[in-house]
């Protein structure tokens, strides 16, 4: 069985269009070894759990009602379709929130230390943005100094997590319509924790049984993560690490150099690879480097902490979720390591197979049969000097024959909040306004978030880049971030010079301003820019009063993780039309499901979309975006661009 | 198909062991209403699913293993089942462990409330007890006003959920050893919310991939649950509404008087049952239940909310976790209000067969179909004399015939540790040497907790009771919390005069101190008690340094819900052996199961097993407590029973 499973020949092409990935997953093949591609493409997803229509939260059942006619069935103690896809959805929110939050935490950690002064390694890097996070929750800043600052900061912060009453403090930042709407309803978040237990509680064995109830929760803990932990995690990233602007980095497996020591950092908190990086450029170390026979040492991220890093300081970037395992392929990766959230288990043996070392840092996160070097922020460089001195002692004694895709694709990265708005009015007169004018009059039909992971049940990157192309195509401005914005700078949709493949009108506005008609915002906790950027154009005016008002929408057209559901409600919690691509847990005919994708937007809410087809996202997104300006009276006389299914496929 | 499933026939005897029940299910069946029994036998548990061999954490699944060959296959991820069973299992403790943390935050709130004098309704009625609480961490009580303790209390107390560093209060009552080993592992709590986020953080796709780690980040949680949300709860219950002290009170169904206005309470909280008692004693609504033509108004619990004030004021309790349905099939119920847990979702739809008036209170837990009259600690007589009006109503309209089953079952319960300890020693020596030295002169072979659930997967309340009495019979204690204390009273075994059931040794003990050989503690949040009395028993001295010495061991031998795991893992953690029944959600080649089973104990820890019979599971406690007398050296020259499971299946 294990001789006819290994014999089995796969078409690569099918699994991806990411030409390096592809390369290595044949490379992969022909050495024997199997990735999640062929992992996925051998287990068929338990189509009952992908309905969510099993129920696991007790020991009455596993209960499985039936998809096809989901009413005609309840769990044994009753429980209905509704209850419990809306008990599933609810512990996949807890599971993202507490993800993100939890790296916040991480993040506050080290902030409270640095304000304490008892860790030298960091420093408040950015006091721009220290002062201005401050001030926009309420914190006095005139004439004080930056540590006094500081220290009301975290105070303040701290409640973002703690707080068991009252109001997270990033609610200041929310339109106040968007807020009235979460009073309203009664989802403003508290503090995160106290969210993420009640999420937890309320979905345990006969407690909240109407899905609507558990809907509210989904979303008071969702916002505690974007409008909170996510925030937090964002904020005290640049406050520390300093604020991105825009500059030109490169994307892909060719950036690993054959004669250099190879070492990625993977996972998702900066503090590591910020540690890192000082840690590859240490003289002795690349001494070292040196004597072993290398011509230096060369580090490169991965998934979000290398989105981080890519837009924060230009660290080249090796790849996306997907392409994890097939970067291992090439035989010259000396190191990796990894922290916290998509780490594929299989990377060990992956590992083990070409040589590569690689290392757990983070206390909560071990993987059996990885050799775990704990990464302490009071001393980063014990653990980060520790993960080079192996690489070196791997690059020594390289095992196999390297292979390196000759990829390599350069984009402008680093798009954040603060320099979207100086980017378009410049130093003096930073603001929005430019966009909403350009979105006013029509040159720029709206905006749209394109993010989330990349998932083997579909071909990687495929679904992000033709969806961002029909987008820009229609003048619709794409913020990116995480493993999407990876997929596009592979694409070359980065380049200002993309503005080829935009509409007339976003194209003029991309050459007038000099940026790229896709704009990479950073990692997935950095989905609060974009929440942030929304906020902003409310701010400024002309284009209604919420969020909700607003001609944009997101999307998340690979999605994969538990991550991904909590971005995905807190988007539509906050007035945003957010549709999924891969597959939805839920099942059409039931009420939960009205709920998400039409309840919800008719309480003020936003609302799900799920489309498996990129066109037929792109469509629904523009339809949205073009609905939000027929309310604002801001349709014009531009002709609609209709899409048509069947002439698309015809074109096919 | 609807029509031949009516027509189904069972027999009920196979359920449940409970007459009341088996009577009520056998009505319920002819009135053409189904319950959890019936759907149980119709919906097979998904096998792989109870095996706990399917992940649902992305969307790259959900995947499924081999039970049958655990290891022949991976997740997409490359997740093994161990790192899969154990995501799983972290879950339902994160889940268990929010449930008793949010409740004891909710005892907590209403305390605040007392404290700060915002609320009229309830008081300090326990002055003792707060200044022993205080006392136990370190607060000081001497000479100080009670209101002063109060407020240090609370904000200590309050530190058990918000503190993200550090230890939780209660620590302070573990005995030293169980604590050294606590820190040395590494799984001392720092506060339950920020243990809950991380579990659900390291349980995220990608994250935490060692069995090992993810265990002990379980046992971490669990003990905040155990020692801290569960521990709070119940100490302020106490400080709130009185400390337990034994009294006679009556369960079952016999309790349901038919020319009475029937009223239930079900469910987990104490707050809202003490309000419906101030209620149903209004002479105003006592009134108007007599022009409507009744008698009076009858109160009963069900569950744990019956289980406290069984305990606490001897209100009559109406039956278990699996005869909720089955009540209301007397007709008899005129309302039923419930707030969280436990409360299966078709007891809506039961109650509509029968015209119940079903009523949730509680904000976290509504139910699709049910009336909900929120209940509010500022004015709780507001929801509670509402439930009353509405249970008058319901009276004078009764729609059907109304049976009820003739059992009632007197026995005495409401042992808290504190009546334990003034039992055993009286008023000037309150002790638990008493007990110490009974069990180390062998009169008292050791101390058994026997607790949890009750689920339609087994022959309801049998497996409870003929552990119990074989447990009693060889001389073991038995100590008892929420459904499985009302299974033993209503098999007679909570009355002095079981002790005849009793071996020679216990009996004489039970005859002494004129005591039962079960004593009913409580709720299940109450099995704190059980972790005091365990810590007082390492204190008090004579059988060993930490918990993990005392010949002790617990059991649940028909559980169902994801508390009952967490406190499962929270017994395990602090030292005592601790046996399941029905399933549990391991496989048992796999390396996940063998820490569980075995390696937890080698590293000063408990340990967990498994039976589904209870004469096997009474083998393997005994065999326990023996090999922990053996090691004290307490063995002394008694001849051990040996069980042979041959031999008692000749006699049955």
């Amino acid at each position: 069985m294990a001789e006819e499973k290994k014999k089995k020949e796969y078409n690569f092409r099918e699994f991806s269009t990411c030409e390096a990935t592809i390369q290595m997953l044949q490379k992969a093949a022909a050495d024997g070894v199997e990735t999640a591609f062929q992992r996925a493409a051998e287990m068929k997803a338990c189509p009952i759990g992908a309905d969510s229509a099993c129920c696991k939260h007790c020991a009455m059942g596993p209960c499985r009602l039936n998809s096809k006619d989901p009413y005609s069935k309840v769990g044994v103690c009753g429980a209905t379709i509704d209850t419990i896809a809306a008990r599933n959805f609810a512990r996949m929110v807890a599971s993202g929130c507490a993800a993100h939050t939890d790296h916040g935490m991480s993040m506050l950690d080290v902030f409270r230390e640095v304000v304490n002064g008892r860790i030298a390694d960091y420093k408040i890097k950015d006091e721009e943005k220290l002062r201005s996070v401050a001030a926009s929750i309420g914190i006095e800043v005139e004439g004080r100094e930056t540590m006094e600052i500081a220290k009301d900061l975290y105070e303040e912060l701290e409640r973002t997590y703690t707080q068991v009453d009252g109001e997270i403090p990033f609610v200041s930042r929310v339109p106040k319509k968007t807020l009235e709407t979460w009073r309203k309803h009664g989802v403003v978040p508290r503090g995160a924790m106290r969210e993420i237990m009640e999420i937890m509680h309320r979905s345990h064995m006969g407690v909240d049984q109407d899905y609507e109830n558990i809907v509210k929760q989904c979303s008071r803990t969702a916002l505690a993560d974007g409008w909170g932990g996510s925030m937090v995690a964002t904020e005290i990233s640049d406050i520390l690490f300093g604020t991105p602007k825009p500059l030109v980095a490169g994307v892909n497996m060719g950036f690993l150099k054959e004669d250099h020591v190879n070492i990625i950092v993977h996972g998702h908190e900066p503090n590591l690879f910020e540690s890192m990086i000082d840690s590859v450029n240490d003289p002795e170390l690349v001494a070292k480097a040196k004597e072993a026979g290398a011509a230096g040492i060369n580090l490169l991220g991965m998934c979000c902490s290398g989105a981080e890093v890519l837009s924060r300081h230009g660290v080249p970037h090796a790849g996306n979720f997907m392409s994890t395992e097939a970067v291992i392929a090439t035989g010259a990766v000396d190191a990796m390591a990894v922290d916290v959230q998509c780490i594929k288990q299989a990377l060990v043996q992956m590992s083990e197979c070409y040589g590569t070392k690689f290392f757990t840092t983070n206390p909560r996160a071990k993987i059996e049969g990885a050799q775990h070097v704990e990464f302490h922020e009071h001393e980063p460089r014990k653990c980060t000097n520790k993960v080079v001195e192996m690489a070196i002692e791997r690059f020594k004694n390289r095992p196999g024959r390297v292979v390196i895709p000759q990829r390599r694709d350069m984009g402008v990265h680093g798009f954040s909040h603060e320099y979207i708005n100086y980017m378009l009015g410049g130093t003096f007169r930073g603001s929005y306004t430019p966009l909403n004018d350009n979105i006013i009059n029509g040159r720029i039909r709206g905006v749209a978030g394109v993010v989330g992971c990349t998932n083997p049940r579909v071909k990687q990157d495929w679904v992000h880049v033709e969806l961002v192309k029909e987008l820009i195509k229609n003048n619709v401005l794409v913020v990116q971030t995480g493993c999407s914005q990876i997929a596009l700078a592979k694409a070359g949709l980065m380049k200002p010079d993309a503005a080829v493949l935009a509409g007339d009108g976003l194209a003029e506005v991309c050459e007038t301003v000099g940026m790229p008609p896709v704009l990479g915002c950073g990692s997935c906790v950095d989905n609060s820019r974009i929440l942030i950027a929304c906020a902003e154009m409310v701010r400024v005016g002309g284009l209604g009063e919420s969020i909700a008002d607003l001609p944009v929408a997101g999307a998340a057209p690979e999605w994969m993780s538990e991550k991904a559901i909590s971005i995905g409600q807190y988007f539509v919690a906050s007035g945003v039309f957010t549709v999924f691509g891969v597959t939805f847990p839920t099942i059409k005919e039931t009420k939960f499901h009205k709920l998400l994708f039409e309840g919800l937007e008719q309480m003020g809410f936003g609302k799900w979309g799920f489309a498996a087809d990129p066109y037929e996202m792109a469509r629904m997104m523009i339809d949205h975006i073009d609905k939000k300006r027929e309310a604002l009276g801001i349709m014009g006389p531009r002709e609609r661009k209709l899409f048509d299914m069947a002439d698309r496929r015809a074109l096919d």
